[in-house]
């Protein structure tokens, strides 16, 4: 598919067909494009869970998910189950404090307060997104959700995840099936002019 | 371009043409892909600061750059110099604390702990990458750096910018020049089996 259809086209998916799984071709491919994703200092400090099996997954949402009883059986997150594939990207802040501690980055510490902002979860942010792009680009769809804070150790735990790792989120891939659209897009896109500011800021 | 090929072809470009600006058409499809990105509860917690001019890029260098003494006529941050556009992505924590203490979020306050990562940053690393991706499908190249962390007020006080943004980075745009490799890269990626867990984290 074009590039600009690919981003045209891309949107979060939270209805699959359950009974279609994932080409294994095709999962390997997502995560092909997850391991293209660029890093600060080449560091690649991340990791990814795959999860298929029926159990691996009922696993997943018990781990992460509290009952909600404004999730009816046909809310979103009941929807969200019949994807048949969850892949979970996770970042290793300390892959990246090691990384900027070597001879050729010259930095003599592991002073955490040198990073502006968390690069270990943007760079893996990147790996999610060419994952759910790539869904698209392959005619399935996808969806990155976040895990609440107080699940997060429940999901290590479960799945037997170091320390060191950090869930930033979750990605639901499989074909689509109707969905419906996300009340939160009624927000409507920002226009233009309010977050792009040429030369300074304005506004 | 075909989806693949853009995947295939993304590199951090750190040397550019300085005589060939970016068409005004490009620079504003890089946007346009860039206002695409998702965001949680579609909040677009962002800002771009487009920096064309040469007086607006010089003061952008000389705002976030310390003087390196490594960095000689040809090193990378002299050869970063060359690029004729700047987009400065930034993310607003603010506007997602507020979105989700809205009633369909039903989060009563802005507790931050709520969050597990920072989906501020996240989402706006998500816009980064569209703008990266779509240059190179455009056939320019494009570059991804972190600003220090101790360069960002000065940055931010240059041009204005508003207290509740941050700038997750920079990325330089333009077309390609001869460029030299990343040494980084020499490190060379991490095995699929390294990084890709199935059902369970193993290894």
């Amino acid at each position: 598919m074009e590039f600009d259809e690919v981003v045209r086209r891309r949107r979060m998916v939270r209805t699959y067909d359950p009974d279609r799984p994932v080409p294994a071709e095709i999962r390997d491919k997502l995560l092909a494009h997850a391991l293209r994703a660029p890093s600060a200092g080449f560091s690649q400090g991340w990791g990814f869970l795959v999860l298929e099996k029926p159990e691996d997954r009922e696993l997943f949402w018990t781990a992460t998910t509290a009952d909600d009883p404004d999730d009816g059986p046909d809310g979103w997150l009941t929807r969200m189950r019949t994807a048949p594939l969850i892949i979970v990207p996770m970042s290793n802040k300390s892959v990246y404090l090691d990384r900027y501690a070597q001879s050729d980055k010259g930095w003599t510490d592991r002073d955490e307060s040198r990073w502006p902002v968390p690069y270990w979860d943007i760079d893996t942010g990147f790996a999610a997104l060419l994952v759910h792009l790539t869904a698209v680009d392959a005619g399935l769809g996808s969806c990155f959700i976040g895990l609440p804070a107080d699940r997060v150790e429940h999901f290590k735990v479960a799945f037997g995840v170091p320390e060191a790792f950090t869930p930033i989120g979750a990605l639901t891939v499989g074909y689509r099936a109707p969905d419906k659209r996300s009340p939160s897009l009624r927000r409507g896109h920002r226009p233009m002019d309010e977050v792009v500011h040429h030369g300074r800021w304005t506004g």
